[in-house]
C-alpha cells in the first residue's frame, strides 16, 4: 500500500491511498478520513460507496461528508468504482466498464478478469483498512449514491452482521428492471436473470431484509428517476415492515449537491447505530 | 354550541365543546386545544382524527400532542369519530356504524341520514371553529390514526390548498383493498367501487398527490398491519414523486403509546409547514 496523500482535515486526516488488490488484479486507489479520535484506538467506519463515472476522489470532495464524520468520530471510506488501466476492459458508454462496475463480480468476457467489485468492497478492502488504520471491525455502516446506493444495500442485505446501518442517496432501487441495470448485469453476468437477483435491492428487500435500520432519501426531481424506480423499494421496505425511513426530497436533483444537503442526517442516522 | 369543559393546559386551554350539527342531524362533540397564544389572534390549526371505536377524548387525553402543540403555537382539534345517540343506526360490530364513520357521507340505508362525516369535518366543523375561536384559516395541518389517518390524508389530498401540511399515524392506507375498508365502503356507499376510490389514499395519491409535505409513521409490530396495506401508499408516494416521508418504527404496535411516541416528531413537522 501506498501513500497517494494525506491531508489535515476536520482535526483528523483524510488520506488516499493505493495498492495492488489481487481481487481486480489491478491498482486501486481508495480515499480514507480518519478523525482525531483514531490517533487513540479503533474508530467505527461508514462505507461511502459511489455512482457511475466516479472515482473515490467525487465524494470525498463534493460530498460534504467528514464535517459531520469528525462531528461523530467516525471513519469514512471512499473505494473507486471499477478497476481501471489500459489492460483493463472498456466500453464507449459512460455507463459500462470502467467507472461503472456495479459492484458485481462478473462472470462473462471480457469483464470476468478485473471487474470483481464485490469481491473488493466486501472481502479485499475491507480486510486491508482493518491491517493497516485504527478501524472497529465491530461497528460499520455503509452508504451510497446512485449506482452506489445499489451497492451499499446490496451488500449491506447479503452480509448480514457486517453493518450496523445502511443508508441510500437516490439509489438505483430495481436494477433487474431498468435501463440502468439490465445492460450491466446482462454484460457482467450473462443473460440467465437469476443471477441479477442478488444484486437488485429491491428483490433483497423482499427476500432477505436488513438487521438494522435503513435510510433512503431520494430528490423529486432527479433527472434519472424513471431509471431509479425508488417506488419499488420503498414498496418492498413497507412491505417487509422494514425498521426504516425512505424521503422524497422536493426539488433536488440526482447531483452532490443534493447528497450533501442531506448527508448531516446520514451521519448523525449511522452514529446513532454505530455508538450504540 | 354549548362548552362542556374548559381546563388549564400547557398555558392554554384544552376544551370539550358540543353543538347540534347540521350534517349529522346530531349532537356533536370535538375537544379543541388553543395555545396562550390564542389569547392575542388566531393561531394555526392542526386537526386530529381519531381510528376506529374513538370518540373526541382518546386522543385528547393519550396522543401526548398537547404539549408540542403549546411549544410551537398551534391549536388542536380533536373531532369525533361518527354521529351517535339512539336514533342513529348502529352494528354490533366495533368497526362499522358508531365509532366508525370512516369519514364519508353515506348514500345507503340505514347510515344515510346520520352518517355525513365527511361534510362535518369538511365543511361544518371548520365554518363553526372559525367563526367561534382564535384561528387563522390560512394555517391549518391535519393528520390522524388508524382509520383517522385515512381519513386526515384523503381530506388533505381532496381539499387542496385547505391543508399545508399532512401526516398520519399507521393509516389505513388503501381500504377498497382491505377488509378494514371494504366492510364499511360498501355499507355506506353501495355496491359500485368506483363511488369508494374517493376515499382511498393510495389510488387518491396516485391520482392527485398532495400540494405540501407529507409524514407517515408505521409500526413494524402493529397487530394490524395487514389491513392497513403502508406498502401500497409508500409505492404510490414514491412512484408520484411526493414531497415526503414513510417511516417504519420498529418494535411499535398500534396503540396510542406509538402515537405518543412520535407526536413530537408530527408537531414540529406541521410546525414548520404552518409558519412559514
Amino acid at each position: 500500500m501506498r501513500i497517494i496523500s494525506e491531508n489535515r482535515c476536520f482535526e483528523g486526516v483524510q488520506g488516499v491511498y493505493a495498492h495492488d488488490a489481487k481481487a481486480t488484479g489491478t491498482e486501486m486507489t481508495f480515499g480514507l478520513f480518519l478523525p482525531e479520535e483514531a490517533e487513540d484506538g479503533p474508530v467505527p467506519l461508514l462505507w461511502y460507496l459511489s455512482g457511475l463515472t466516479c472515482t473515490h476522489e467525487n465524494a470525498m470532495t463534493k460530498a460534504g461528508a467528514q464535517a459531520w464524520a469528525a462531528e461523530h468520530g467516525v471513519g469514512l471510506v471512499f473505494p473507486d468504482t471499477s478497476p481501471r488501466g489500459e489492460g483493463v476492459a472498456n466500453d464507449e458508454a459512460y455507463d459500462l466498464g470502467q467507472g461503472a462496475g456495479f459492484y458485481v463480480n462478473a462472470t462473462q468476457d471480457p469483464w470476468a478478469k478485473h471487474f470483481r467489485m464485490w469481491d473488493y468492497v466486501a472481502e479485499e478492502l475491507p480486510a486491508l483498512l482493518l491491517s493497516e488504520f485504527a478501524i472497529d471491525p465491530d461497528r460499520q455502516s455503509i452508504t451510497g449514491h446512485s449506482m452506489g446506493g445499489h451497492g451499499a444495500l446490496t451488500l449491506a442485505m447479503r452480509l448480514p452482521g457486517r453493518f450496523r446501518s445502511v443508508s441510500a442517496f437516490a439509489p438505483i432501487a430495481q436494477p433487474t428492471q431498468s435501463d440502468w441495470g439490465r445492460k450491466q448485469l446482462g454484460a457482467y453476468l450473462g443473460t440467465d436473470e437469476a443471477a441479477w437477483l442478488d444484486h437488485d435491492s429491491t428483490h433483497l428487500m423482499t427476500e432477505l431484509g436488513f438487521d438494522g435500520p435503513v435510510l433512503v432519501d431520494q430528490g423529486a426531481s432527479d433527472q434519472f428517476l424513471d431509471l431509479l424506480r425508488p417506488e419499488a423499494l420503498a414498496g418492498a421496505m413497507m412491505a417487509r415492515r422494514q425498521e426504516g425511513t425512505f424521503r422524497m426530497q422536493k426539488g433536488y436533483d440526482h447531483s452532490y449537491f443534493f447528497v450533501q444537503s442531506f448527508m448531516a442526517d446520514h451521519l448523525a442516522f449511522h452514529a446513532e447505530a454505530l455508538w450504540k
